[in-house]
């Protein structure tokens, strides 16, 4: 069977490309890396891919499409990407407030420890002579005699794509070079004037985040972050996993899709210096274990049933060539270590980012997201937990969620029935965003619109019913001159409950396996975008964090990012996170038959009484 | 511009495959690994690459076809594959007469010294538990550890091809299983009972020589040799590295048809015993220089003009994925040293092999072929010189030459003006091998048709003049019941002098620059298919090699093939060759202003009354 393909042009962005039969826009503007707003994975409920087909035959709009744009905006070609499936040649225009904004990361709010640059690879400068028929050595031993005079290093391997370019290479710099050095193997030639850059890739279920960083000086030069394309096979690990599980074509693309949107992000992260990709020598990868195994191809079969078994855990350098990866073909990727089940590579770059293992007392470490780890730090030794929180937080499942992206409503206050809130940029708002959905519903409950066991009450002027279900109106239409209001309904208070009992639980037990209370515990860090921003009052408020002085609770940051960065830059701290990892104790949570128990306990939301009483 | 494919189907062999516009049929069969006879390099003169059309358009016969052929054989669609191109798809019958045999190679002839063996990939049986919840680790660990435990064996690495199906064959083996160990990396999971393999290949500029060994018992257990396909790209190292250098489509055709090489002798020498390609996990390859580079797709331009220098010389590991090799994934082909100049890792294998540098006293190591290396061993200290011979030795550029096959003249003797000869496998004379062609003229100048200088008289029964040339009659029409006479022309005794003066120019340079004499020299050992069949007394004769009491002359056969087993079987030996090849001194010739003189000086053949005071 031959299936039909179009071909589908996406304006303003003039990218062009190939839309296969029973595609969707948004998988094939996702697949050119046209980062189109996705957060509900594709089900037409986040409503954040809209876009308007320009020319072209598409499917009809479904139902969820009708519901949403009115008669008049479906007759101008309003559409949602993920509904709408080409049935021939289209031409697509997307509209800004669709797009991700690939915004740069503020990366000096961070918390960076001030560690001198030692990078795996380095530079040596060489001015040789060339060969002549009384020194007829080979050019890789002349380059080698060379290192060893003047440098005292020896050098035994040469990497094999830089032995089919090394002899014309010195000799179009006249033998006056730079020669990159990785362990004991050469691996780059270049201008004695060109700069070393290393690149670090934290591939989070959700968003990818990128640093560019000079090697030389340890400084990041250029940063963004871009959604994660495997979108379109599920939001969360499990549903990735399942899809890789049930065909192996699946596993194939969700491979490709990680190692293509590690080239986009070197493209785009060089691009912004008019820097060759190329130039990158070294890049370090991070990500949970799922994330991991399908960035490298591994099976996941093993990974996806109990004891949920990851192919390997220790750090790994990888050829870049061997991952199609387009960076330097001498340059190795450098996966660090994972920790079990599902925690992996960015847990352990938080904990050495944050070097709570150098710490004295009990404390835990957090990192929420789609999948949340949790690490007991107990005097140096390490025990971890993963549990699976959903998307909610980074806006998913949520009716009016959104990525933390400008316009979305990161802070709510309910006074005297008024509600005031912030949004990103101070821009009109658009939706809300992890931040201001745990806001606004601890709010709600402060105010008495929401019990303790999450239930909305009717009687409140802002509460009403629609499609059978309460919402309460953060933003209503008339606020928004005739647009859609924005709300939180009786189902979103229900996610962020899941989400957050699933994390509470994980916290209990992680804790009661070590023999010590909530009380004990004399640090929280709290790591990750959403744990950046989120208010720590509404936090203990809606029983997502326990009931502890404010002080002990710490804000870090992406910090699997800064650890990413320090594994780049300094060979001691790369040994250092794999001494940690291969130290860290895996608690596996699934089989415990505390945990279902633990988590409905964790359901409701905090004895205000008991939280007032922190203050 | 479209060129234009026709499809070619060669029989018996039956194989089919694509014929370019303007490619020869020899040149498609080589593409397509029907090793076809080729012993001229296409010039149309061997007549060893007959033909016959059985169905399709070719081009018309070229004059030297229609001189060769009757009328009727053209009628009948008899041809020369080289000579041939074809204009529309055509079914080709190949004769076995015109086929390379492929035959066994006789190892057990060749001196193995008697090496236990310690090979570099280790095979460790293991039978693990399966993981568990209480046992969570990553299925590289469990194995990592489980070599600790039962080995004591400690690996860091893992290929990444094995990486990616370490889990599956893991768990498919039911976790009893054999994993192999090069160095500190883990290349190969297998089936506890399965054998371990391991390939040799001599890459001849002529002919490709390969060995399957089981690496455990250090046996061979399969050999065989085949033409080198690069031989449309030039009979010679010169002309295949002009051709490289000329284009950089040559230069990556030449370095495929290498590997294609590599890959079809793998392939076969594995059918013989029902192995599969996949269980060969580790190789060596030897060769000489040009040959090592083109394998490695190495830009040859700085290695083709003076002061011809080598991209690298040391040994190298590459994995065979790498090189698009299909033997094991995690396998890694060795390179063994190669000395400098043209002086390849074949030399280095053969002084290896044969031990020279353990041995007291002056000796010459001696490999002849399309190029010769020559090694003077003086108390350990190894000077190497290499000089180009050309391919008379191998039959071409020989009338009525042909490679050391069936049917090959390889003996004669000339008594009271009868010509007596023998044939390899004692079957009737099809032309002359390079051994034959030395026996041949010795014995004519020992009768008195050749004089000193090389020029054939007329007063001789068997001497005729055909095409403007003096030629000797080995075997008449009579005899061959009307096939063409096998002579020995003028032409063809110009060749040899040429190709042995060249060899004996560079033996005297050698000796002089060391300031020896050849009389002193106690030892010489000949090595090479050549090498191994001539007769000492006729290239003693003729001045190929130096009037010196016979027993100083040893015939060793394929050493390099042997010294290259030694590598593959043998850590230690493969260290040995390393630090041997990094002490050997090379003398580059082409620019000594003594070689020319030397090279006129020795033209003539021995003055007969020296050579007969050794008897």
């Amino acid at each position: 069977m031959v299936m039909a393909t179009y071909i589908i042009h996406f304006k303003p962005v003039n990218r062009t490309g190939n839309c296969h039969y029973n595609q969707s826009v948004l998988e094939c503007a996702h697949y050119l890396g046209i980062d189109i707003l996705g957060t509900c994975g594709g089900k037409g409920t986040c409503h954040s891919c809209k876009i308007r087909i320009l020319s072209g035959v598409v499917s009809d709009p479904a139902e969820i499409e009708q519901d949403f744009f009115s008669r008049q905006e479906i007759g101008e070609g309003w559409r949602l990407a993920c509904q709408t499936l080409p049935e021939g040649n289209c031409t697509v225009w997307v509209p800004s407030d669709s797009m991700s904004s690939n915004r740069w990361i503020d990366v000096t709010e961070s918390p960076v420890l001030d560690v001198p640059p030692e990078p795996m690879v380095k530079f040596y400068e060489l001015e040789l002579s060339p060969p002549s028929l009384s020194q007829p050595q080979s050019d890789v031993e002349r380059v080698r005699s060379g290192l060893l005079m003047k440098y005292h290093v020896t050098c035994e391997r040469v990497d094999f794509s830089l032995l089919r370019e090394i002899s014309n290479k010195l000799r179009s710099l006249n033998w006056k070079f730079r020669i990159g050095v990785h362990d004991d193997e050469m691996i780059a030639v270049r201008p004695a004037e060109a700069r070393s850059l290393g690149m670090v890739m934290d591939l989070g279920t959700t968003r990818i985040t990128g640093f560019l960083v000079d090697m030389k000086t340890g400084q990041t030069i250029s940063s963004q972050s871009m959604l994660n394309p495997q979108i379109g096979y599920g939001e969360d690990i499990i549903s990735r996993l399942a899809s890789a599980f049930r065909s192996s074509a699946n596993a194939v693309k969700l491979h490709r899709l990680a190692t293509e949107a590690f080239n986009r992000l070197a493209l785009s992260l060089c691009s912004e210096l008019d820097e060759d990709v190329t130039g990158i020598d070294e890049a370090v990868v991070v990500g949970n274990t799922a994330m991991h195994h399908l960035f490298l191809g591994l099976p996941v079969a093993q990974l996806s049933v109990s004891p949920f078994i990851p192919t390997v855990a220790s750090h790994l350098d990888i050829k870049a060539r061997d991952l199609r990866l387009r960076i330097s073909p001498g340059a190795c990727v450098h996966l660090m270590p994972i920790i079990g089940g599902f925690v992996g590579a960015d847990h352990t770059a938080m904990l050495m980012a944050t070097e709570m293992d150098k710490v004295e007392g009990l404390q835990i470490a957090l990192d929420i997201g789609t999948n949340t780890e949790i690490s007991l730090v107990d005097g140096g030794r390490i025990t971890t937990v993963s549990c699976g929180s959903g998307p909610a937080f980074e806006g998913g499942h949520i009716k009016d969620g959104m990525w933390a992206d400008s316009g979305a409503i990161e802070k709510v206050r309910i006074t005297d029935g008024q509600v005031k809130y912030e949004t990103v940029g101070s821009t009109p708002p658009k939706g809300i965003c992890g931040s201001g959905i745990l806001d606004a519903i601890a709010q709600m409950y402060m105010a008495g619109i929401v019990n303790r066991k999450g239930r909305m009450s009717v009687c409140h002027p802002r509460v009403r019913t629609r499609d059978n279900q309460r919402e309460f109106v953060l933003v209503s239409e008339e606020e928004r001159e005739g647009a859609p209001a924005i709300t939180v309904t009786q189902g979103d208070i229900r996610e962020i409950q899941l989400a957050k009992a699933a994390i509470r639980a994980a916290f209990r037990i992680l804790l009661q396996n070590a023999g010590h209370t909530e009380e004990e515990v004399e640090k929280i860090s709290i790591s990750g975008t959403f744990g950046r921003y989120i208010n720590i009052e509404s936090a203990v408020l809606l029983g997502l964090l326990p009931s502890l002085p404010f002080s002990r609770f710490h804000q870090v940051g992406n910090a699997a990012c800064m650890g990413a960065k320090l594994a780049l830059i300094s060979a001691s701290k790369r040994g250092e996170a794999i001494n940690m990892a291969s130290e860290i104790k895996y608690l596996e949570l699934s089989h415990d038959p505390d945990f279902m128990k633990k988590l409905i306990e964790s359901s409701n939301f905090e004895d205000m009484g008991k939280t007032a009483r922190l203050h």
